[in-house]
């Protein structure tokens, strides 16, 4: 933030504001202080039959990587929209039923996954502008290396694992990458 | 927003940028887009034997109210450690045993809420910077027509009625306010 976007002014400092404890943007000349906070993404573990539904990636970070229909959450919809949003936007596919899955915190790059198992009850699919292409997969076909980030990777575990009980639960819990790049994993 | 925060340029539209399909605020000098997105705000449900922490809201919107301790997620922090943070900020009490109980949807408002059940292992509690009182309360003592907001309703007539149940469950649901001011509620 290098300009004030109520005033103009460049006389902006990075500080603690009075009563706050946190580093903030603020104006030093009208005063404003500009408050961050984490984004929510949001996305659907899809199924159709046994199956469920892979978005090869058209876009950075992760060009070309397989990932689950997933973004962030935009101003005045629920998650569940923006849920079955992004799986529309992605991959052409209506999700429906949707069901809380799991709820993960990303807190190094500030975000909160909230992902969602649901149906594609029509098994219809197809790249939107995002996807090089969209397949629906059975669970050996998972391409578990070549996953966009970790917490899909997480997700999938986590699917399967229930899906083995025959029991889906909410699962709740953390993905931090440190300094050296090692990604740590917590379920709570 | 009235000035571009990176390159001051008050040649800012409120325009559909090409390839997406939502306005967003665009500085046409530079090209940069500002998106804004849903905020989440945590809480904590905090129990002591059989009572649960109100704290009397020392600020606006609705001061002199009666609340859940909750608010805004920081940058860097999980949802976890924000409910923890907001309890002791708001009645310097110590929060552990988080679990989350409810996921509510604010889409008039663009904010998600998550509270936790959480145990106030020593029961003791005071007025933070925010709050002009607090208090343990048993049910029957709840202010049910003086609490702040309707998702502070929602939540404690939830918690009750699962605590009448004995089994705690995850609750998840909606709560917009309609232009004629009139409460929506829809649980999941």
């Amino acid at each position: 933030m290098k300009f004030c976007s109520n005033c103009g002014s460049n006389n902006i400092e990075h500080k603690i504001p009075d009563g706050d404890n946190r580093l903030r943007h603020c104006c030093l000349d009208c005063g404003t202080i500009f408050y961050e906070n984490p984004k929510i993404v949001a996305g659907c573990i899809a199924q159709w039959q046994d199956k469920i539904l892979l978005c090869k990636r058209a876009i950075e970070p992760r060009y070309g990587a397989w990932t689950l229909p997933a973004g962030f959450m935009e101003n005045h919809e629920t998650i569940q929209h923006a849920a079955a949003r992004e799986t529309f936007e992605e991959a052409t596919a209506r999700a429906s039923n949707l069901e809380l899955f799991a709820v993960y915190n990303l807190p190094h790059i500030s975000q909160v996954y909230m992902m969602f198992t649901a149906d594609i009850e029509d098994g219809k699919a197809r790249s939107g502008i995002e996807s090089l292409e969209t397949q629906f997969v059975e669970e050996h076909q998972i391409p578990w290396n070549d996953l966009a980030f970790p917490i899909i990777n997480e997700t999938l575990e986590l699917y399967f694992e229930d899906r083995k009980r025959g029991k889906f639960s909410l699962h709740v819990g953390e993905i931090t990458r440190k300094p050296d790049r090692t990604i740590h994993k917590v379920r709570y």
